[in-house]
């Protein structure tokens, strides 16, 4: 078990990755607490009834309330003799309308979607107009405030690269380490909207949202694009600006270094 | 009153137009039905509300269940001193989030938006992919089968000009000539999207969505692009294609050829 170069035997416990797409709107966020509708406890109740067996899946990405998805991550074991690529037709019968299962593979059995090499990708949607839309409502963040995405753009870079990003996450961070790695960010505009993109190694408890929160304020004219330089610098999360709500984010992509997938002999 | 090219004194009735736009998912369409939740219906109480009189909006298109909005034109009249560009902000108070008046000009007090040359802009999104997207499923049909919008655009272009469209109206169709004049039919791709844009003189019931249909079948190949032509030429209904679902139809945008908006001397 456990070693990915060799094609596991399908009668065996099989580990299953399911790439899972979701509006947030109507979720208490993906980790699953009793009582509340979570994306988590949605899939498991999906899965534990087409499968018939008790499954509960472990989440690459454990967004917060509100907060979309195009492709967040997650795994669950089975003795089931379903072909992987055949469970998204058979959960998506049994998954309510806002979330959605849009690819299925067999990995490795000792592939955890945390403890691996990730790139992921966010996107954070603006709508600028001097009226919201309801066409855009659920996933962008109005504002009328009329923004500069060049300016947002040239502050974004400033984030590039491996930092501390202390000022660029929520006090209740739990995580020891506040550095990682930002990759790329970009932002661009398509007609009304701006879209901040943001791939990284990993993000802190609200990252993104800060992110998004302070290049909309160097978009605004309220902050230099400089200032982004600074706020990182200063380690401190009062240093920096707002969190920008949560309906504007939606995990974009996740890019595993090492590819989990793996051929099943049938 | 009714001379469009004198300023007319505010402290008669006066009548305003907005633009309104809304998320047609959860109205069971424009038009005022007792009993049911309709556009027209919480327009007339959120005005009626705010303005302490009783309106009643007369609407320029009167879409269907399930059609959304970005620029549906209606018009009130009112004592009330108001200037009519602050209606907006006061009416989107007291409307719900899937309902927002984006503009509000005066017009002259006989402008009637159904009795006037206007062009008329529709769009039709369709998603394709192997699975649905909750993201994308409030506002585009979904399909799995492959569409090639280069055809579609081809086959788009027999629908341009000046005809008579009974093969591209519902049976139940209640106006007596079926000829309208269509100026532009384009088919573009954006990702995974594909989006039909039509702008004509009007629209018979249900014509850009059995339009859509028809385009649809020609993008995966079931029909050819020259078919549309000969469906067009039959006159009957019948020869046509599939009415394309109401919830991938958003009405875009309203142009009157001769522009409605006056000045008020305050």
């Amino acid at each position: 078990m456990g070693n990915t170069n060799e094609p596991i035997n399908e009668k065996t416990k099989r580990r299953i990755m399911i790439k899972v797409a979701y509006d947030g709107t109507d979720f208490h966020g993906w980790q699953f607490q009793k009582g509340q509708r979570t994306v988590e406890g949605v899939l498991n109740e999906a899965l534990t009834e087409t499968l018939k067996e008790d499954i509960e899946v472990i989440g690459a990405s454990r967004t917060d309330a509100g907060v979309h998805s195009m492709g967040n991550i997650a795994v669950f074991d089975t003795c089931a003799r379903i072909p992987a690529e055949k469970v998204p037709y058979a959960l998506n019968q049994k998954l309510p309308g806002d979330v959605r299962v849009v690819a299925g593979y067999d990995v490795a059995p000792d592939f955890h979607p945390r403890k691996c090499d990730t790139k992921k990708t966010y996107e954070y949607h603006i709508f600028c107009s001097p009226f919201d839309n309801p066409l855009k409502s659920r996933h962008a963040h109005w504002t009328y405030e009329s923004l500069d995405e060049n300016r947002m753009d040239k502050a974004g870079k400033y984030l590039e690269g491996e930092h501390d990003f202390t000022s660029f996450c929520s006090v209740n961070t739990q995580s020891e380490s506040k550095v990682r790695t930002i990759y790329d960010v970009n932002v661009r505009r398509a007609g009304d909207e701006i879209i901040i993109s943001v791939t990284g190694s990993g993000f802190l408890y609200n990252m993104v949202r800060i992110i998004a929160g302070n290049l909309m304020e160097v978009g605004s004219g309220k902050k230099e694009p400089e200032s982004i330089k600074q706020i990182l610098e200063a380690k401190d999360r009062t240093a920096g600006g707002i969190t920008a709500p949560a309906k504007g984010l939606v995990l974009k992509e996740y890019e595993f270094i090492e590819n989990p997938v793996i051929k099943i002999v049938r």
